[in-house]
Protein backbone atom coordinates (compact mmCIF):
# COMPACT_ATOMS: atom_id res chain seq x y z
CA UNK A 1 0.00 0.00 0.00
CA UNK A 2 3.20 2.30 0.45
CA UNK A 3 4.22 2.48 -3.09
CA UNK A 4 5.36 6.10 -3.70
CA UNK A 5 3.85 8.12 -6.84
CA UNK A 6 6.63 11.34 -7.78
CA UNK A 7 5.73 13.61 -10.14
CA UNK A 8 7.14 17.02 -11.07
CA UNK A 9 5.96 20.63 -11.54
CA UNK A 10 7.27 24.11 -11.53
CA UNK A 11 6.44 26.86 -8.68
CA UNK A 12 4.36 29.47 -10.59
CA UNK A 13 4.80 33.21 -10.53
CA UNK A 14 1.03 33.42 -8.41
CA UNK A 15 1.85 30.78 -6.09
CA UNK A 16 4.06 33.18 -4.14
CA UNK A 17 3.19 36.06 -1.79
CA UNK A 18 4.77 39.33 -0.94
CA UNK A 19 6.89 37.07 1.91
CA UNK A 20 9.10 36.20 -1.45
CA UNK A 21 8.38 32.59 -1.75
CA UNK A 22 5.28 30.23 -1.68
CA UNK A 23 2.43 31.02 -0.37
CA UNK A 24 1.31 28.19 2.34
CA UNK A 25 -1.84 27.79 0.99
CA UNK A 26 -0.55 26.66 -2.66
CA UNK A 27 1.19 23.42 -0.80
CA UNK A 28 -2.20 22.07 -0.44
CA UNK A 29 -2.67 23.17 -4.52
CA UNK A 30 0.66 20.74 -4.77
CA UNK A 31 -0.67 18.16 -2.67
CA UNK A 32 -3.72 17.63 -5.03
CA UNK A 33 -1.43 17.40 -7.80
CA UNK A 34 0.01 14.46 -6.34
CA UNK A 35 -2.88 12.87 -5.60
CA UNK A 36 -4.25 13.29 -9.13
CA UNK A 37 -1.06 12.19 -10.34
CA UNK A 38 -1.46 9.06 -8.18
CA UNK A 39 -5.17 8.07 -9.15
CA UNK A 40 -3.90 8.56 -12.99
CA UNK A 41 -0.74 6.06 -12.37
CA UNK A 42 -2.82 3.57 -11.13
CA UNK A 43 -5.06 3.92 -14.61
CA UNK A 44 -7.83 5.59 -13.41
CA UNK A 45 -7.74 9.46 -13.20
CA UNK A 46 -9.83 11.81 -10.81
CA UNK A 47 -11.38 13.12 -13.73
CA UNK A 48 -13.12 9.82 -14.54
CA UNK A 49 -14.03 9.58 -11.07
CA UNK A 50 -15.85 12.30 -11.12
CA UNK A 51 -17.33 11.30 -14.51
CA UNK A 52 -18.43 8.62 -12.86
CA UNK A 53 -20.46 10.55 -10.07
CA UNK A 54 -18.25 10.09 -7.32
CA UNK A 55 -16.26 13.01 -5.39
CA UNK A 56 -13.71 12.76 -2.94
CA UNK A 57 -14.03 15.60 -0.52
CA UNK A 58 -11.38 17.05 2.08
CA UNK A 59 -12.09 16.03 5.49
CA UNK A 60 -8.67 16.60 7.70
CA UNK A 61 -5.59 17.52 6.85
CA UNK A 62 -2.20 18.33 8.07
CA UNK A 63 0.75 20.06 7.33
CA UNK A 64 4.16 20.97 8.86
CA UNK A 65 5.80 23.80 6.14
CA UNK A 66 9.49 23.39 6.66
CA UNK A 67 11.51 25.42 3.80
CA UNK A 68 10.37 28.31 1.82
CA UNK A 69 9.55 27.26 -1.63
CA UNK A 70 10.78 30.28 -4.57
CA UNK A 71 9.57 31.14 -7.69
CA UNK A 72 10.25 28.95 -10.78
CA UNK A 73 11.70 26.14 -8.52
CA UNK A 74 11.10 22.73 -9.83
CA UNK A 75 9.56 20.58 -6.90
CA UNK A 76 8.90 16.81 -6.51
CA UNK A 77 5.76 16.00 -5.14
CA UNK A 78 5.67 12.52 -3.24
CA UNK A 79 2.61 11.20 -2.83
CA UNK A 80 1.20 7.61 -1.07
CA UNK A 81 -1.72 5.90 0.91
CA UNK A 82 -1.57 5.12 4.16
CA UNK A 83 -5.09 4.12 4.75
CA UNK A 84 -8.32 3.19 3.04
CA UNK A 85 -11.61 2.51 5.01
CA UNK A 86 -15.10 2.27 3.72
CA UNK A 87 -15.67 5.72 2.97
CA UNK A 88 -12.14 6.88 3.70
CA UNK A 89 -8.87 7.22 2.11
CA UNK A 90 -6.01 9.02 3.66
CA UNK A 91 -2.67 10.30 0.95
CA UNK A 92 0.44 11.17 2.50
CA UNK A 93 3.03 13.94 0.49
CA UNK A 94 6.03 15.25 0.61
CA UNK A 95 7.03 18.47 -1.73
CA UNK A 96 10.75 18.46 -2.32
CA UNK A 97 12.79 21.23 -3.98
CA UNK A 98 15.49 20.45 -6.74
CA UNK A 99 18.14 19.56 -4.22
CA UNK A 100 15.55 17.16 -2.68
CA UNK A 101 15.09 18.94 0.35
CA UNK A 102 11.88 19.07 1.90
CA UNK A 103 9.83 21.88 1.38
CA UNK A 104 6.63 20.54 3.22
CA UNK A 105 4.84 17.45 4.15
CA UNK A 106 1.69 16.34 5.10
CA UNK A 107 -1.29 14.14 5.11
CA UNK A 108 -5.14 14.50 4.34
CA UNK A 109 -8.31 12.62 4.73
CA UNK A 110 -10.91 12.61 2.24
CA UNK A 111 -14.22 10.89 2.23
CA UNK A 112 -16.31 10.27 -1.04
CA UNK A 113 -19.37 11.56 -1.30
CA UNK A 114 -21.95 11.27 -4.23
CA UNK A 115 -23.45 14.32 -6.51
CA UNK A 116 -25.69 15.27 -3.58
CA UNK A 117 -22.70 15.65 -0.96
CA UNK A 118 -23.29 12.84 0.86
CA UNK A 119 -21.56 10.19 2.43
CA UNK A 120 -21.14 7.07 0.44
CA UNK A 121 -18.54 3.91 0.65
CA UNK A 122 -15.89 4.24 -1.65
CA UNK A 123 -17.33 2.04 -4.79
CA UNK A 124 -15.00 -1.16 -5.55
CA UNK A 125 -14.04 0.07 -8.73
CA UNK A 126 -12.45 2.97 -7.29
CA UNK A 127 -11.11 0.49 -4.11
CA UNK A 128 -9.39 -1.44 -6.40
CA UNK A 129 -7.55 1.20 -8.55
CA UNK A 130 -6.38 3.11 -5.37
CA UNK A 131 -5.04 -0.58 -4.15
CA UNK A 132 -3.46 -1.73 -7.40
CA UNK A 133 0.32 -1.90 -7.54
CA UNK A 134 1.13 1.06 -9.97
CA UNK B 1 -28.13 52.29 -17.73
CA UNK B 2 -24.82 53.59 -16.19
CA UNK B 3 -25.66 52.69 -12.48
CA UNK B 4 -22.95 52.79 -10.79
CA UNK B 5 -22.71 50.09 -7.81
CA UNK B 6 -19.71 50.29 -5.60
CA UNK B 7 -18.53 47.72 -2.95
CA UNK B 8 -15.44 47.16 -0.91
CA UNK B 9 -13.54 44.44 0.38
CA UNK B 10 -9.58 43.96 2.03
CA UNK B 11 -6.92 42.77 -0.16
CA UNK B 12 -6.11 39.46 1.10
CA UNK B 13 -2.40 38.83 1.63
CA UNK B 14 -2.61 35.37 -0.54
CA UNK B 15 -3.65 37.77 -2.99
CA UNK B 16 -0.17 39.25 -3.45
CA UNK B 17 3.00 37.94 -5.08
CA UNK B 18 6.52 38.27 -4.31
CA UNK B 19 6.71 41.70 -5.87
CA UNK B 20 5.03 42.76 -2.99
CA UNK B 21 1.74 43.84 -4.59
CA UNK B 22 -1.63 42.76 -5.72
CA UNK B 23 -0.53 39.90 -8.23
CA UNK B 24 -2.12 40.93 -11.68
CA UNK B 25 -4.74 38.41 -11.96
CA UNK B 26 -6.58 38.91 -9.02
CA UNK B 27 -7.95 42.49 -10.64
CA UNK B 28 -10.33 39.83 -12.53
CA UNK B 29 -11.89 38.42 -9.14
CA UNK B 30 -11.74 41.78 -7.87
CA UNK B 31 -14.21 42.63 -10.74
CA UNK B 32 -15.80 39.50 -10.37
CA UNK B 33 -16.83 40.72 -6.50
CA UNK B 34 -18.12 43.80 -8.20
CA UNK B 35 -20.08 42.03 -10.86
CA UNK B 36 -21.93 40.01 -8.36
CA UNK B 37 -22.55 42.91 -5.98
CA UNK B 38 -23.75 44.82 -9.39
CA UNK B 39 -26.28 41.76 -9.81
CA UNK B 40 -27.14 41.65 -5.50
CA UNK B 41 -28.45 44.96 -5.78
CA UNK B 42 -30.75 44.81 -8.80
CA UNK B 43 -32.44 42.02 -6.45
CA UNK B 44 -30.78 38.86 -8.11
CA UNK B 45 -27.90 37.35 -7.11
CA UNK B 46 -25.47 35.72 -9.52
CA UNK B 47 -25.78 32.25 -7.53
CA UNK B 48 -29.54 32.56 -8.07
CA UNK B 49 -29.23 32.89 -11.65
CA UNK B 50 -26.97 30.13 -11.53
CA UNK B 51 -29.79 27.68 -10.05
CA UNK B 52 -32.32 28.75 -12.43
CA UNK B 53 -29.75 27.14 -15.37
CA UNK B 54 -28.01 30.31 -16.45
CA UNK B 55 -24.71 31.12 -16.32
CA UNK B 56 -22.50 34.16 -17.60
CA UNK B 57 -19.42 32.89 -19.00
CA UNK B 58 -16.58 35.02 -19.89
CA UNK B 59 -15.56 36.07 -23.62
CA UNK B 60 -13.42 38.69 -23.76
CA UNK B 61 -11.47 41.28 -21.14
CA UNK B 62 -9.52 44.35 -20.88
CA UNK B 63 -7.81 45.19 -17.86
CA UNK B 64 -5.03 48.43 -17.42
CA UNK B 65 -3.23 47.75 -13.95
CA UNK B 66 -2.18 51.82 -12.83
CA UNK B 67 -0.78 51.38 -9.63
CA UNK B 68 -0.06 48.61 -7.28
CA UNK B 69 -2.66 47.47 -4.45
CA UNK B 70 -0.87 46.87 -1.14
CA UNK B 71 -1.67 43.62 1.43
CA UNK B 72 -4.62 45.03 3.77
CA UNK B 73 -5.71 47.88 2.01
CA UNK B 74 -9.57 48.52 1.69
CA UNK B 75 -10.38 48.81 -2.04
CA UNK B 76 -13.65 50.58 -3.84
CA UNK B 77 -15.06 48.34 -6.64
CA UNK B 78 -17.36 50.16 -8.35
CA UNK B 79 -19.22 48.18 -11.29
CA UNK B 80 -21.38 49.27 -13.72
CA UNK B 81 -23.54 47.83 -17.45
CA UNK B 82 -22.19 48.87 -20.97
CA UNK B 83 -23.84 47.13 -23.17
CA UNK B 84 -26.81 44.52 -23.42
CA UNK B 85 -27.38 42.65 -26.28
CA UNK B 86 -29.28 39.09 -27.13
CA UNK B 87 -26.91 37.08 -25.59
CA UNK B 88 -24.09 39.12 -24.12
CA UNK B 89 -23.55 41.84 -21.56
CA UNK B 90 -20.46 44.14 -20.99
CA UNK B 91 -19.37 45.69 -18.00
CA UNK B 92 -17.10 48.15 -16.96
CA UNK B 93 -15.31 48.22 -13.21
CA UNK B 94 -12.52 50.58 -11.69
CA UNK B 95 -10.61 49.61 -8.20
CA UNK B 96 -10.00 52.42 -5.91
CA UNK B 97 -7.77 52.34 -3.49
CA UNK B 98 -8.03 54.15 -0.26
CA UNK B 99 -7.05 57.52 -1.66
CA UNK B 100 -9.38 57.22 -4.50
CA UNK B 101 -6.60 56.20 -6.69
CA UNK B 102 -7.23 54.17 -9.33
CA UNK B 103 -5.44 50.57 -8.84
CA UNK B 104 -6.45 49.14 -11.88
CA UNK B 105 -9.55 49.65 -14.78
CA UNK B 106 -11.00 47.16 -17.21
CA UNK B 107 -14.15 45.82 -18.93
CA UNK B 108 -14.89 41.73 -19.85
CA UNK B 109 -18.08 41.02 -21.88
CA UNK B 110 -19.61 37.73 -20.94
CA UNK B 111 -22.10 35.34 -22.70
CA UNK B 112 -25.13 33.77 -21.42
CA UNK B 113 -24.84 29.86 -21.52
CA UNK B 114 -26.62 27.19 -20.20
CA UNK B 115 -25.96 23.89 -18.35
CA UNK B 116 -24.10 22.24 -21.21
CA UNK B 117 -22.78 25.77 -21.83
CA UNK B 118 -24.41 26.07 -25.11
CA UNK B 119 -25.04 30.02 -25.97
CA UNK B 120 -28.22 31.19 -25.22
CA UNK B 121 -30.03 34.11 -25.37
CA UNK B 122 -30.21 35.75 -21.81
CA UNK B 123 -33.60 35.03 -20.95
CA UNK B 124 -36.18 38.00 -20.16
CA UNK B 125 -36.12 37.80 -16.60
CA UNK B 126 -32.38 38.24 -16.59
CA UNK B 127 -32.72 41.18 -18.40
CA UNK B 128 -35.25 42.70 -16.42
CA UNK B 129 -32.85 42.49 -13.50
CA UNK B 130 -29.85 43.82 -14.99
CA UNK B 131 -31.48 46.76 -16.66
CA UNK B 132 -33.03 47.81 -13.33
CA UNK B 133 -32.87 50.84 -11.39
CA UNK B 134 -31.12 49.98 -8.57
CA UNK C 1 -5.66 35.05 26.56
CA UNK C 2 -8.80 33.75 24.95
CA UNK C 3 -10.29 36.73 23.31
CA UNK C 4 -11.84 36.01 19.73
CA UNK C 5 -12.26 38.21 17.16
CA UNK C 6 -14.93 37.70 14.70
CA UNK C 7 -14.91 39.36 11.23
CA UNK C 8 -17.04 38.33 8.22
CA UNK C 9 -16.50 38.27 4.54
CA UNK C 10 -18.04 36.94 1.54
CA UNK C 11 -17.06 34.01 -0.68
CA UNK C 12 -15.76 34.60 -3.86
CA UNK C 13 -16.67 32.83 -7.25
CA UNK C 14 -13.06 32.30 -8.13
CA UNK C 15 -13.06 30.82 -4.25
CA UNK C 16 -14.90 27.92 -5.70
CA UNK C 17 -14.15 24.64 -7.54
CA UNK C 18 -15.71 22.32 -9.98
CA UNK C 19 -17.07 19.99 -6.89
CA UNK C 20 -19.23 23.27 -7.00
CA UNK C 21 -18.16 24.42 -3.34
CA UNK C 22 -15.33 26.24 -1.61
CA UNK C 23 -12.04 24.76 -3.12
CA UNK C 24 -10.32 23.12 0.33
CA UNK C 25 -7.11 25.40 0.50
CA UNK C 26 -9.09 28.90 0.57
CA UNK C 27 -9.68 28.03 3.94
CA UNK C 28 -6.16 28.90 4.87
CA UNK C 29 -6.86 31.71 3.34
CA UNK C 30 -9.88 32.51 5.62
CA UNK C 31 -7.91 31.53 8.89
CA UNK C 32 -5.48 34.14 7.19
CA UNK C 33 -8.18 36.65 6.68
CA UNK C 34 -8.67 36.19 10.71
CA UNK C 35 -5.82 36.45 11.87
CA UNK C 36 -4.61 39.95 10.21
CA UNK C 37 -8.19 40.91 12.02
CA UNK C 38 -6.90 39.82 15.03
CA UNK C 39 -3.83 41.99 14.96
CA UNK C 40 -5.29 44.76 13.50
CA UNK C 41 -7.94 44.83 16.73
CA UNK C 42 -5.06 44.79 18.99
CA UNK C 43 -3.92 48.21 17.18
CA UNK C 44 -0.23 46.41 15.56
CA UNK C 45 -1.70 45.91 11.92
CA UNK C 46 0.34 42.47 10.11
CA UNK C 47 1.35 45.13 7.24
CA UNK C 48 3.14 47.23 9.78
CA UNK C 49 4.87 44.05 11.38
CA UNK C 50 6.31 43.45 8.26
CA UNK C 51 7.17 46.98 7.33
CA UNK C 52 9.06 46.91 10.71
CA UNK C 53 11.16 44.04 9.81
CA UNK C 54 9.30 40.79 11.28
CA UNK C 55 7.48 38.32 9.12
CA UNK C 56 5.10 35.43 10.78
CA UNK C 57 5.99 32.11 8.74
CA UNK C 58 3.88 29.01 9.04
CA UNK C 59 5.46 26.11 10.44
CA UNK C 60 2.65 23.84 10.82
CA UNK C 61 -0.95 23.61 10.44
CA UNK C 62 -4.44 21.86 10.74
CA UNK C 63 -7.87 21.98 9.23
CA UNK C 64 -10.92 19.80 9.33
CA UNK C 65 -13.74 20.71 6.68
CA UNK C 66 -16.98 20.27 8.51
CA UNK C 67 -19.43 21.78 5.68
CA UNK C 68 -19.51 22.52 1.88
CA UNK C 69 -18.95 26.49 1.93
CA UNK C 70 -21.29 28.44 -1.18
CA UNK C 71 -20.22 30.83 -3.65
CA UNK C 72 -21.55 34.50 -2.12
CA UNK C 73 -22.29 33.20 1.29
CA UNK C 74 -20.93 35.80 4.07
CA UNK C 75 -18.92 33.53 6.28
CA UNK C 76 -18.03 34.56 9.81
CA UNK C 77 -14.45 33.88 10.79
CA UNK C 78 -13.15 33.44 14.44
CA UNK C 79 -9.75 33.37 15.58
CA UNK C 80 -8.24 33.59 18.57
CA UNK C 81 -4.86 33.08 20.16
CA UNK C 82 -4.10 29.70 21.93
CA UNK C 83 -0.02 29.86 22.88
CA UNK C 84 2.70 32.08 22.63
CA UNK C 85 5.97 31.15 22.89
CA UNK C 86 9.41 32.64 22.39
CA UNK C 87 9.72 32.73 18.52
CA UNK C 88 5.98 31.15 18.01
CA UNK C 89 2.52 31.97 18.18
CA UNK C 90 -0.61 29.06 17.91
CA UNK C 91 -4.06 30.76 16.34
CA UNK C 92 -7.05 29.02 16.27
CA UNK C 93 -9.53 29.52 13.49
CA UNK C 94 -13.58 29.28 12.98
CA UNK C 95 -14.72 29.56 9.61
CA UNK C 96 -18.86 29.89 10.00
CA UNK C 97 -21.88 30.22 7.63
CA UNK C 98 -24.65 32.77 7.68
CA UNK C 99 -26.51 30.02 10.07
CA UNK C 100 -23.92 29.71 11.94
CA UNK C 101 -22.77 26.13 11.28
CA UNK C 102 -18.63 25.49 11.26
CA UNK C 103 -17.92 25.28 7.90
CA UNK C 104 -14.26 24.14 9.29
CA UNK C 105 -11.89 25.08 11.94
CA UNK C 106 -8.51 24.67 12.55
CA UNK C 107 -4.95 26.06 14.06
CA UNK C 108 -1.50 27.40 12.61
CA UNK C 109 1.64 27.70 14.07
CA UNK C 110 3.47 30.51 13.10
CA UNK C 111 7.38 31.33 13.90
CA UNK C 112 8.90 34.82 14.01
CA UNK C 113 11.66 35.16 11.08
CA UNK C 114 13.35 38.40 10.03
CA UNK C 115 14.14 39.70 6.61
CA UNK C 116 16.84 37.05 5.67
CA UNK C 117 14.15 33.73 6.88
CA UNK C 118 15.50 33.79 9.90
CA UNK C 119 13.89 32.55 12.92
CA UNK C 120 14.21 35.09 15.39
CA UNK C 121 12.32 35.80 19.01
CA UNK C 122 9.14 37.59 19.10
CA UNK C 123 10.12 40.86 19.75
CA UNK C 124 8.63 42.72 22.87
CA UNK C 125 6.33 45.42 20.79
CA UNK C 126 5.10 42.75 18.71
CA UNK C 127 4.15 40.16 22.01
CA UNK C 128 2.58 42.95 23.74
CA UNK C 129 0.51 43.64 21.10
CA UNK C 130 -0.66 40.42 20.76
CA UNK C 131 -1.00 39.74 24.02
CA UNK C 132 -3.28 43.04 24.61
CA UNK C 133 -6.73 43.16 25.42
CA UNK C 134 -8.72 43.86 22.36
CA UNK D 1 11.08 38.74 -33.28
CA UNK D 2 8.56 35.73 -33.35
CA UNK D 3 10.10 32.95 -32.14
CA UNK D 4 7.17 31.01 -30.61
CA UNK D 5 7.89 29.33 -27.01
CA UNK D 6 5.95 26.44 -26.60
CA UNK D 7 5.41 24.69 -23.30
CA UNK D 8 3.00 22.38 -21.49
CA UNK D 9 1.29 22.07 -18.34
CA UNK D 10 -1.53 20.49 -16.60
CA UNK D 11 -4.72 22.17 -15.38
CA UNK D 12 -4.88 21.73 -11.45
CA UNK D 13 -8.32 20.74 -10.00
CA UNK D 14 -7.54 24.26 -7.97
CA UNK D 15 -7.66 26.03 -11.03
CA UNK D 16 -11.43 25.63 -12.26
CA UNK D 17 -14.44 26.99 -10.28
CA UNK D 18 -18.17 25.70 -9.96
CA UNK D 19 -19.35 26.33 -13.28
CA UNK D 20 -17.01 22.92 -13.93
CA UNK D 21 -14.40 24.98 -16.08
CA UNK D 22 -11.48 26.65 -15.68
CA UNK D 23 -11.44 30.28 -13.63
CA UNK D 24 -11.23 32.60 -16.57
CA UNK D 25 -8.43 34.85 -14.41
CA UNK D 26 -6.21 31.52 -14.28
CA UNK D 27 -5.75 32.48 -17.95
CA UNK D 28 -3.47 35.12 -16.48
CA UNK D 29 -1.52 32.67 -14.97
CA UNK D 30 -0.88 30.28 -17.87
CA UNK D 31 0.31 33.46 -19.83
CA UNK D 32 2.44 34.16 -17.11
CA UNK D 33 4.09 30.67 -17.50
CA UNK D 34 4.16 30.77 -20.95
CA UNK D 35 6.01 34.29 -20.17
CA UNK D 36 8.30 32.37 -17.45
CA UNK D 37 9.12 29.75 -19.93
CA UNK D 38 10.08 32.54 -23.01
CA UNK D 39 12.82 33.93 -20.82
CA UNK D 40 13.63 30.81 -19.69
CA UNK D 41 14.90 29.43 -23.16
CA UNK D 42 16.61 32.92 -23.94
CA UNK D 43 18.80 31.96 -21.69
CA UNK D 44 17.76 35.09 -18.79
CA UNK D 45 15.24 33.36 -15.93
CA UNK D 46 12.81 35.95 -14.83
CA UNK D 47 13.64 34.69 -11.15
CA UNK D 48 17.25 36.10 -12.07
CA UNK D 49 16.01 39.39 -13.64
CA UNK D 50 14.79 39.95 -10.54
CA UNK D 51 17.71 39.13 -8.49
CA UNK D 52 19.16 42.05 -10.43
CA UNK D 53 16.29 44.20 -9.47
CA UNK D 54 14.66 44.94 -12.16
CA UNK D 55 10.87 43.84 -12.20
CA UNK D 56 8.50 43.60 -14.79
CA UNK D 57 5.12 44.91 -14.07
CA UNK D 58 1.53 44.01 -15.81
CA UNK D 59 0.59 47.21 -17.36
CA UNK D 60 -1.84 46.54 -19.74
CA UNK D 61 -3.97 43.25 -21.03
CA UNK D 62 -6.37 41.67 -23.62
CA UNK D 63 -7.55 38.27 -23.38
CA UNK D 64 -10.38 36.42 -25.60
CA UNK D 65 -11.86 33.03 -23.83
CA UNK D 66 -12.71 31.23 -26.75
CA UNK D 67 -13.66 27.08 -24.99
CA UNK D 68 -13.70 25.92 -21.73
CA UNK D 69 -10.36 24.21 -19.99
CA UNK D 70 -10.82 21.44 -18.28
CA UNK D 71 -9.47 19.61 -15.12
CA UNK D 72 -6.26 17.74 -15.74
CA UNK D 73 -6.29 18.74 -19.16
CA UNK D 74 -2.71 19.11 -20.60
CA UNK D 75 -2.46 22.14 -21.77
CA UNK D 76 0.16 23.83 -23.80
CA UNK D 77 0.91 27.54 -23.82
CA UNK D 78 2.66 29.43 -27.13
CA UNK D 79 4.33 32.79 -26.19
CA UNK D 80 6.16 35.14 -28.28
CA UNK D 81 7.05 38.86 -27.97
CA UNK D 82 5.88 41.90 -30.68
CA UNK D 83 6.93 44.87 -29.42
CA UNK D 84 10.02 46.00 -27.48
CA UNK D 85 10.77 49.86 -27.18
CA UNK D 86 12.42 51.72 -24.48
CA UNK D 87 11.12 50.61 -20.73
CA UNK D 88 7.65 48.23 -22.27
CA UNK D 89 7.47 44.91 -23.36
CA UNK D 90 4.44 43.46 -25.50
CA UNK D 91 3.72 39.53 -25.29
CA UNK D 92 1.20 37.47 -26.99
CA UNK D 93 0.08 34.38 -25.81
CA UNK D 94 -2.37 31.53 -27.09
CA UNK D 95 -3.34 28.14 -24.81
CA UNK D 96 -4.45 25.44 -26.83
CA UNK D 97 -6.10 22.12 -25.63
CA UNK D 98 -4.63 18.75 -26.02
CA UNK D 99 -6.52 18.74 -29.13
CA UNK D 100 -4.68 21.87 -30.51
CA UNK D 101 -7.94 23.58 -29.61
CA UNK D 102 -7.49 27.16 -28.49
CA UNK D 103 -8.91 27.71 -25.00
CA UNK D 104 -7.76 31.26 -24.62
CA UNK D 105 -5.44 34.02 -26.53
CA UNK D 106 -4.39 37.35 -25.80
CA UNK D 107 -1.56 40.51 -25.38
CA UNK D 108 -0.34 41.58 -22.27
CA UNK D 109 2.26 44.70 -22.09
CA UNK D 110 4.89 45.20 -19.15
CA UNK D 111 6.90 48.05 -17.87
CA UNK D 112 10.47 47.77 -16.26
CA UNK D 113 10.49 49.04 -13.06
CA UNK D 114 13.22 49.17 -10.24
CA UNK D 115 12.91 48.11 -6.96
CA UNK D 116 11.25 50.54 -5.41
CA UNK D 117 8.61 50.61 -8.42
CA UNK D 118 9.60 53.16 -10.60
CA UNK D 119 9.81 53.13 -14.27
CA UNK D 120 13.34 52.58 -15.92
CA UNK D 121 14.36 51.77 -19.32
CA UNK D 122 15.11 48.13 -20.11
CA UNK D 123 18.51 47.04 -19.46
CA UNK D 124 20.70 46.23 -22.75
CA UNK D 125 20.97 42.96 -21.01
CA UNK D 126 17.65 42.41 -20.36
CA UNK D 127 16.86 43.65 -24.35
CA UNK D 128 19.24 41.43 -25.49
CA UNK D 129 18.04 38.40 -23.71
CA UNK D 130 14.53 39.35 -24.67
CA UNK D 131 15.89 39.78 -28.34
CA UNK D 132 17.72 36.66 -28.51
CA UNK D 133 17.02 34.06 -31.39
CA UNK D 134 16.10 31.16 -28.88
Amino acid sequence: MARVVECRTRIRYADTDQMGVVHHAKYLEYFEIGRTEYMRRRGLSYAEVERRGIFLALVEGHIRWRRAGRYDGEISIRTWMEELSGAKVKFRYEVLDERGDTLADGWTVLGSVNGDGRAVRIPAWLRESLEEDA
